[in-house]
């Protein structure tokens, strides 16, 4: 296959995106990606129930959607709207459910039914990086909103929609991940959740709300879902089984009204998503789930720990963050000379993989200096050794040393 | 999650498709869709291979992509290449392969690499519908080849191609499902795959090969992929395990050079396919692969002689085809006066689901009369039975009666 010389270039679309990368392996010390943790993962229990649903309902699989329809497997939908029911208050049932390949498809069935080019999206300013990249591909116009250490703040969201009605445009939604927050893990609060309730209300926009990290709150407790709140709806929601059971299973959800959910049907032409993937988790998760949860966040902020311990003692106060209350991923700020994407670069050569702060944010100033280090997926021993090995490449390449206790 | 007084559909995007309607279950007689035979899925294979390949790797799924990159997990891209090589004739590696959600997934990447609105495409002038329907969501300008008892006539392309060339249009590429065409089941000879290489290089045409149904021809032979035969490239295949092993398993792939590969990899933005599948589905192929095919294939084969014998016996000669060398679906004429989707209607009243002609061709004078009637899924019995309630329903709304034999 190479060689060739078909002159393929010169037939691509207009808008093809530059080519991908080769790949080449994991480096070293990974600290990108929503990967998890290996060791939390429930294999025993996937096993068991792949045995036991397959040998019960296997030759289903003959049939596209094993007979459940576009939806997706029903058992899996039915114990998605108890599990959202008794975590985050959201009244609803199977038939307000879609099962996706991944919440990504969910955001790319969402943004298909909404979005065309030139549109405006409200999000905030730091921001989950493929959902920045997908408002990008379509051509929409991102507004970014700022955070504190409670998520995006309603005072700038009502100065933003403010300033787009004066200038006469009425963003499509608002999309927000309201709780425990890529890049952030901030959660927002209840009161903060009415207030874009009642913004979004009075500028009649949507709100998109990305819920995927939500189960991962160390107390384990979490505000109402943003769609539980919603008395007249205008909330589509989202969510994801990839942060608490594994990520290469591809299975997220979006939950909408049918007015909303018959046009994302329309859009869905995959011949269905992954149906063993959904039988095998929908037989653990009835079974399994709500004890699994609880012994991966511990797992989790065990490894949150060790990050800590290990930016302490090789930044210090150089490395500056909030303690996140859940999550997999934690939102560091290091000196104000340190740009993080050349970071990015000179620590791979080293083996350290980090996600650069522009990659994360529109708020190019804000986020240059900082970076995204994930957690969940790297040994103890690892994250002490890969966090010695970015902290030297600071050193040596940005000056950054050591600063004493922050 | 009723009655919301949000009005979503003002905020839909201009382009968003009418409204899916909503899933009511199967209906009794099902001849549409390409689904399979229950009975001949490999069931203990596929439990046996979950089992194996999670207790072996299976802590893998907490790294997306299960560490093999964005193109999916190697052990499948290796069987893959390795059956291509022995059965298709086609040389390449893992390197060479993407393995997507299903090959709908693979078109779809493919679309998006080279097709814009306003590009023109060139297919057999009765097609699988779903491809049908995205290029006319892309936009794409399609014109339709008839095909004859051995496929696409080469001298209707050659005529079209000249045609387009005089109006100064360029195609993109000529779509075709050589093998085991859908709907039609023919097979495009070795001679004509060569005619078609040479017309497509002296136009600068690409060509886009749907292989999926390739490994069901009752002999178990099957002529050399057209990427086989093209010595300078400019092909791009795409293939499925959908209708070998299950269809409700989202498993295909497209086989392409780095130059397109990469284009694709930087479109496939899924946080790849689903690795579970893929994981047990290499499992189970690399031991049994080869000792199901031919199983299935003679399941299928005697599932096609009850349609045939279910179909001379109600309709006799007022129901003309040919008769298939292989896959899971005939395409059938009835007489002129009847209008298939109009007998769809009518017939779905009744219990029985067809494809009407009209959504598997571009030749909507051709195809009004005709029909597929999909044979793998429905049992023996379901297909005496639903295909005399198929010829009553012929009988009563359109006066078709059994003609003496054909």
């Amino acid at each position: 296959m190479t060689g060739t010389p078909f002159d393929f270039a010169r037939l691509f679309a207009p808008d093809v995106p530059p080519p991908a990368a080769r790949w080449n392996g994991r480096v070293k010390f990974d600290f990108t990606g929503g990967n998890n943790d290996p060791d939390s993962l429930p294999l025993d229990g996937l096993i068991a129930a792949a045995e036991s649903v397959l040998r019960r309902e296997g030759r289903r699989l003959a049939i596209y959607g094993v007979e459940h329809g576009p939806q997706g497997y029903r058992p899996l939908r039915d114990f998605v709207a108890g599990k959202l029911a008794a975590d985050a208050g959201i009244a609803c049932t199977a038939d307000d459910i879609v099962l996706t390949s991944g919440s990504n498809h969910g955001l790319d069935l969402v943004n298909a039914t909404f979005l065309a080019r030139g549109d405006t999206v409200i999000i905030e300013e730091n921001c989950y990086q493929s959902a920045i990249n997908r408002f990008n591909r379509i051509g929409a116009k991102v507004v970014g909103i700022p955070l504190d250490a409670n998520g995006m703040r309603m005072d700038a969201l009502s100065n933003a929609l403010e300033a787009l009605e004066r200038r006469g445009v009425r963003p499509k939604y608002i999309y927000t991940i309201p709780t425990v927050q890529n890049p952030t893990a901030t959660i927002l609060p209840v009161e903060r959740r009415r207030e874009m309730l009642e913004l979004a209300q009075a500028h009649g926009v949507l709100i998109f709300e990305d819920d995927c990290y939500a189960d991962l709150t160390w107390s384990g407790r979490r505000p109402p879902a943003i769609l539980a709140m919603s008395g007249r709806g205008g909330v589509i929601h989202v969510g994801s089984f990839s942060k608490t059971i594994a990520p290469a299973l591809r299975v997220g959800y979006v939950v909408a009204p049918w007015e909303v959910m018959s046009r994302m049907l329309a859009l869905k032409t995959d011949a269905g998503s992954g149906a063993l993937e959904q039988m095998i988790l929908a037989e653990y998760c009835a079974r399994s789930f709500s004890r699994h949860v609880p012994q991966l966040r511990r797992a989790l902020r065990a490894k949150l720990e060790t990050l800590v311990e290990a930016l302490r003692e090789h930044f210090g106060a150089s490395a500056a963050f909030d303690d996140p209350e859940g999550g997999i991923f934690l939102w560091v700020k290091l000196p104000d000379g340190v740009d993080t994407t050349r970071l990015y670069e000179a620590a791979l050569a080293k083996g350290v993989a980090i996600n650069p702060g522009e990659q994360w944010s529109v708020n190019r100033e804000h986020a240059r200096s900082r970076l995204r280090l994930c957690f969940a997926s790297a040994s103890h021993e690892e994250i002490h050794q890969g966090i010695a090995a970015l902290a030297e490449v600071c050193r040596r390449d940005f000056g950054v040393r050591r600063q004493g206790t922050p």
